[in-house]
C-alpha cells in the first residue's frame, strides 16, 4: 500500500480522501455518466471500480430494499481472488472463507450395494496456478467487501435501494443517450427519470434492462431439478469438511461444499427429472425433502440437520444472450454501445461448478475500466465494443462446459445404469451412465477453467497480436498476467509482481531487463527509459495529462535479472524513481529483482535478452514486445490511448 | 476463524454477539472489576483482552481527550505480531506496515573523510525465527486495531477519555479494595470515585498510578539527547527504504527507519551530550536543528525535507521500577496484589531498538489472562504474583540490553575516537569508541532478543520444571510456543499450529502423537483421550464448568505423525471431534498432521514417541510431559486451575 504521498494523513489509509468536487451521493441525480442496475456481484464489482474515479458520476440502483444478508452463490475461484486483491480486500476473504484444498469423489461401493465409498482424492487447484487458493464464502460477504470499497472510495458511493427500472429508451443524438425510468418504493411510489451516458444491466436472469433493450436469454429447457441448502448438521460422513461429490447407486447425487466458519456446509441435492415444461416450484418441495434425499444418498453415513440457514430448489438450464450490448447485429461499426448487460442477465447455468458469481464479477471487471477510460477521455469509444466480444466468448465457453459438467454429474454411475431403469425416473436410458472415473478425469482436466485462469481473449486492439510472444511464454497475450514472486529493489521486500496491477484503471508496462548491468551502456534499460521519459513518441508522455503524476495513465515497472543486493539504486534511471505528488516525492516501488528461491525469468519462461509485457487494467496481458521495440510500444498505445489534453 | 456455532448469523463474523447481560458501557460505574488507566499500547492490549469476557466489568480511562492520531512508537517485533494474530488483526498490520527485511550499516568512508559508506547489509530477522516479519507502523494505527478489538467484543468496550486519576487508596478488607478518584475534564470538571477489584496503571513514564502506590522509576540519569522526526523527504541516499544505522566521523549518528506507505521515513538523530542534570527541552531545539544534523550526517547524500509529520527531542535513560504491583517487598506471601503497573510506567529506555511499545504490550498480554482467570474463579489469586516476577525480569533484561545498545550506538566510530576529542563534546574519552563491526555484531547477536522471541520466564507454577523437556526441545518451557506449519486433518488446510492459541484466556494442551496408528491399541492417543474425557482426575473434566463446551477452559489439540490422507477421521477418538454449542456440532479443527514440506516433529525436535506440550493463554510453553504422563497433567493443572463450579 502506498499512502501519505500528498502529506501525512492520520487514520485508515484504505479510506480515500473524499473527492473535493465529487457529486453528492444522496438521491439520484437527473444525469449520470453510468447507471448500474442491480446490486449483485456484477453490479457491485462495476460500481466498486467506477467509484474510484471522482470525475465520473456513477449510481447503482437495486430493487431490493437493502443489502443481501444470506444465501446464493459461494464459490470464489483463484482468478477472482486475484481480482479481489486488485480491489484491496483479498486478505479479508482469505481470513474468513473456507479454503478448498482437496476434493474427494464418492461412488457406489461395488462390494456393498446401497452404500458409498471414497474413490479418488485430489488436490483442488494445481500447484502454481495462482498465488491464491480457491475459496468458499457467502455471497453476502463478498457484497459487503465490495460495498466497503465503494464506501471508502473518493466518491463514497452507496447504492440506491428499492429502485426498480421500469423503462429505458436510447436516443443517440443526446449527450446522455439513455433515459431510464425508475420506480422508487415507498408510500407513495416515486417515479424518477435518470439520463445516463451508459446503463449496465446487472439485474439477474430476469433482467429488466435486457428485456427493455429487446434481447433474450436463449438455450436449453431446464428439466433437471436440484435443491440446495446451507445447513448446520452433525454427521459421521468423514469428508464433510472437504468438497465432495457423491454418486449413489439409486438415490441420486450430492455435492458437499464446506462453508466458512468451520460448521456450516452447503449441500446440492439432485432431485427428480422434470417433465417437459414443468417447473420445480410446482412440486411444492420443502426443505424436508432435501434433507431426506441427502440422507438417502449419504447412506450408510448419518446426517442430522440442526438448522437450515438457507435453501432453494431450481432447475438447471444453460442459457445465453447473443450479444451483451445494444449495438444492432447488423450495424456493429456504425453505432457505439450505450446499454450493456452483465452476469446472470446474459448467461445462466448450473451453480455446481461454482462459476456464476465469478464469471459475473469478471464480466464487469472487464467492462469497468473500459467505461472509465472512455468517459475520462483516455480511450476512443470504440473500445467499448470489446466488452461484448470478449465476454460473450467467455460465456459461451462456460455454457458449453456447464452443459457437459451437469450432464456428467447428473448421469447415474455407469454400473447402476446398466441395471436398467433402477431410479424409476422414466427417461433414463442405460447408455446415459457415466463412469465415475470419467467424471473425475473431466473435473481434473477442467481445473484451470473452473479456476478462471484459462480465459483467453481473442486478438483485438487491446490484445494485440504479439510476434514477440516467444520472449515471455509464461505471459500469454489475452490471458491474465500470471503473477510470480519477486523482491522489491528499494526495500528488499518479497512481493508478488502481479499485485502491482490494482483496480485503478491504469495500464502497466512491465519491463523485463536483459542480463546486462542496467546502469551501463550495453543494457536496453537506459535507452528504453530515455525513450519513455523524453521521446515525443513515448506513449507515457503522450497519454499523461499535464500536471499528473508520470504514472497516472501508464505505470512502468522494471524487473531485473540481478539479485537485489547487486544493483545500486542511486544509479538507476530516474524514470524508474519517478517524482510524484505535490512534494515530488520519489516512488520507490517500480523496480524488482528475482526471488532467489523462484526466479521469475525461469518461472514464466522469459528470454534472458529481456522483453516488455503490457498489461491491461483488468490484469490481462495486452502484448509482448522486444526490449528495444520502442516503435512497437508506440504503435500499440496509438490504438488504445488518446493524446492527453 | 470459527463461527456460526450457535446458528447462522449474517454479517461480519469478527463482530461478536453482544453479551446479554454485559454492563452498560456509557459512563463510569461506581464499581468495576478492573480499571485500566491509560490508552497507550499497554492499556489497550489489556482492555482488548479483558473485553472478551462479559462476566468481567472492565473500564479504561485516559487523560487525553481522544484517540492518538500520530507519532511516538512504531516498531513491531515478530513476537508482537504473533500476539496480534492472537487478537485477530495481524493481517491488517501486515498489509499496512513497512516490513523490515534487511538492515544496513553505514560508517565513515576511510578513503574519503567526511563521507559515509555502506558497511554490512544483513537480513533483519533470521529465517524461521517466526512466521511473522518485523514491521514498522505508526503506534496510532496499533491503537486503532486494538480499539476495534474492544469495539467488536461481546462487551463493546470503549475508553473513557479526559479522565485523570488523582487519588488511589487500597483497603484489602473490601470486596473492591481499590478506590480511585478521577477528574473528568469538562466544564465544570467532574470528580468521580470508582471502586475496583484491580487497577492497572498503564499511564506512562510519569504514571500517576505508580506515584500514588508509592513506587519510583530508578536508574541512570539521562545525559544523551536525541531527536526523532517523521518526514516526507527527497534524498539520493540509496537505503532510505531500508532500516539503516549511520555512524559519521564527526557529525554524530543517525538511525533511518522507513515507514508505512512507501514515502514516510523516521529519522533518529543524535544530538549533543547534555550536562549533568540538564534537560534537552532547555536547549530550545527546533525541527530545523534536527534536519540540519541529519543532513550533515548523511553527507555526501542530499536530504530535502518537505513535510515533518511529527518530531520530538528526548533524553535517553534506562530506568526501572523494582516491583510492578502493590505487594510490599517484605510481605510477598501474605498479601495479594490489587494494583499493577505496566509499560512505560515501570520501565523506560531508548526508543531506537524499537522495543518500548512491544514490551509494554507484552506486559499486559501477560497480565490480562491472569486477571481474567482469577476474576472468573478459574485460578487461585496467587497467580497474580507471577506478573511482577515474570515481567520485571524481562524489563531488567531490556534495560541491560538497551544500556549497552545505546552506548554502542552513540559511541563514535573507533577510528574517529582515536583522533582524540574530534567531536568537541568534552566528556568523550578516546577509548569509548566502538568499532562499527562490533556494533554490527552486537546487533546481529541480539536479533532474537529484539524480535521478542527470547523471553524466557523462570520456573513457577505456570512454567513448570519439565523433566520431559527433551521430548520437545523446540518448545522450551517458559518461552513462547514457536509455531510451525501443519495441515489440518479434516479439511487439508495448511495452517500454523501456533495460531490455535488465540487471546481468549484458554489453556492449550497440544498432544504430539507417537508413531503408531492413533486409532489402534498400540498408540497412546486413545488412552490419553479416554483419560481426558472420562477420568475423574482429568483436568479438562475438573476445570470445565457444567454446561460449557468441553474446550471452554482447556483446549486440547492433537498433531499426528502420519500424513493427512493416511488417517481416517471417522475412527478418531470422539474427544478430538468434540460436540459444542447449542446444537452439539462437531469441532473439526482439533487434529493436525505434518506439512510434507516441513515436518513439525523435525522442525521442533519432537520425540517420535510423542509428548504433551501445555501452552499458557499468553502463548508461552507451560510444561512438556511424556505422552503417557496423565498424572503429570493432573498435577500441573492442580496448581493452576481450580475445580469448576
Amino acid at each position: 500500500m502506498q499512502f501519505h504521498l500528498e502529506g501525512f494523513r492520520p487514520g485508515d489509509p484504505a479510506i480515500a480522501v473524499p473527492a473535493e468536487h465529487a457529486p453528492a451521493t444522496d438521491g439520484l441525480p437527473a444525469e449520470v455518466d453510468v447507471l448500474v442496475v442491480g446490486c449483485g456481484p456484477a453490479g457491485l464489482t462495476l460500481a466498486a471500480q467506477l467509484s474510484q474515479f471522482p470525475d465520473i458520476t456513477t449510481r447503482i440502483v437495486e430493487q431490493k430494499t437493502g443489502r443481501l444478508v444470506l444465501g446464493q452463490a459461494d464459490g470464489i475461484a483463484c482468478r477472482t481472488m486475484e481480482m479481489f486483491h486488485a480491489f484491496g480486500f483479498s486478505e479479508r476473504v482469505l481470513k474468513e472463507a473456507y479454503w478448498v484444498n482437496e476434493t474427494t469423489f464418492w461412488e457406489p461401493d461395488p462390494d456393498q450395494p446401497g452404500t458409498i465409498v471414497r474413490g479418488r482424492r485430489i488436490i483442488d487447484t494445481e500447484d502454481g496456478l495462482s498465488e491464491f487458493p480457491h475459496v468458499i464464502l457467502n455471497q453476502a460477504r463478498v457484497h459487503d467487501f465490495l460495498l466497503d470499497v465503494m464506501r471508502q472510495s473518493p466518491t463514497r458511493l452507496e447504492p440506491d435501494y428499492a429502485c426498480r427500472v421500469v423503462d429505458l429508451a436510447v436516443d443517440r443524438s443526446n449527450d446522455h443517450p439513455v433515459t431510464v425510468t425508475i420506480e422508487r418504493g415507498g408510500d407513495p411510489v416515486e417515479v424518477m427519470t435518470v439520463r445516463a451516458r451508459h446503463v449496465v444491466g446487472c439485474d439477474g436472469a430476469r433482467s429488466a434492462v435486457r428485456r427493455l433493450m429487446g434481447r433474450t436469454l436463449d438455450g436449453d429447457s431446464a428439466n433437471r431439478a436440484w435443491g440446495v441448502m446451507d445447513v448446520l448438521a452433525v454427521t459421521d460422513f468423514p469428508d464433510i469438511r472437504l468438497k465432495s461429490t457423491i454418486h449413489s447407486t439409486d438415490e441420486g447425487n450430492l455435492l458437499v461444499i464446506p462453508r466458512e466458519g468451520g460448521h456450516l456446509v452447503r449441500l446440492y441435492v439432485e432431485l427428480d427429472e422434470l417433465d417437459e415444461g414443468e417447473r420445480i416450484r410446482s412440486r411444492d418441495l420443502t426443505s424436508d425433502h432435501l434433507v431426506a434425499a441427502a440422507q438417502r444418498i449419504l447412506h450408510p453415513y448419518e446426517l442430522a440437520v440442526h438448522e437450515i440457514a438457507w435453501w432453494s430448489v431450481y432447475e438447471i438450464g444453460q442459457r445465453l444472450c447473443d450479444r451483451f450490448d445494444d449495438v444492432p447485429d447488423d450495424d456493429r461499426d456504425g453505432l457505439l454501445p450505450h446499454v450493456f448487460i452483465a452476469g446472470d442477465a446474459c448467461h445462466t447455468h448450473s451453480p455446481k461448478a461454482g462459476q456464476g458469481m465469478n464469471v459475473s464479477m469478471r464480466d464487469t471487471f472487464n467492462l469497468g475500466w473500459k467505461l472509465a477510460a472512455v468517459l475520462r477521455g483516455q480511450s476512443p469509444p470504440e473500445l467499448l465494443h470489446t466488452y461484448s466480444t470478449e465476454r460473450h466468448a467467455v460465456a459461451q465457453e462456460l455454457i458449453d462446459f456447464d452443459r457437459e459438467f451437469a450432464r456428467m454429474f447428473s448421469a447415474p454411475p455407469r454400473a447402476a445404469a446398466s441395471d436398467g431403469d433402477a431410479r424409476g425416473d422414466g427417461g433414463q436410458e442405460p447408455g446415459d451412465g457415466v463412469d465415475p472415473a470419467d467424471f473425475q478425469r473431466y473435473f481434473v482436466k477442467k481445473g484451470r477453467f473452473t479456476a478462471g485462469t484459462e480465459t483467453h481473449y481473442a486478438p483485438s486492439a487491446i490484445t494485440a497480436a504479439a510476434p514477440a510472444q516467444h520472449l515471455a511464454r509464461g505471459f500469454v497475450v489475452g490471458m491474465r498476467f500470471h503473477s510470480a514472486p519477486v523482491v522489491r529493489l528499494a526495500d528488499a521486500k518479497p512481493v508478488h509482481l502481479g499485485h502491482v496491477v490494482e483496480a485503478d484503471g491504469r495500464w502497466r508496462v512491465i519491463v523485463f531487463a536483459d542480463d546486462q548491468d542496467p546502469t551501463g551502456p550495453t543494457s536496453g534499460i537506459p535507452t528504453l527509459c530515455d525513450f519513455l521519459a523524453h521521446d515525443p513518441l513515448s506513449p507515457v508522455l503522450r497519454a499523461t495529462p499535464a500536471g499528473s503524476d508520470p504514472d497516472a495513465v501508464i505505470d512502468v515497472r522494471a524487473v531485473f535479472q540481478q539479485g537485489h543486493r547487486e544493483l545500486a539504486l542511486d544509479r538507476m534511471p530516474p524514470f524508474l524513481l519517478p517524482r510524484k505528488g505535490r512534494y515530488g516525492l520519489q516512488d520507490y516501488e517500480k523496480m524488482f529483482c528475482p526471488d532467489p528461491a523462484a526466479d521469475v525469468f525461469d518461472l514464466r519462461d522469459i528470454d534472458r535478452g529481456g522483453c516488455i509485457v503490457v498489461v491491461r487494467p483488468d490484469q490481462h496481458v495486452a502484448t509482448v514486445l522486444a526490449l528495444d521495440d520502442h516503435a512497437g510500444l508506440t504503435a500499440f498505445f496509438a490504438d488504445v490511448l488518446l493524446d492527453a489534453a
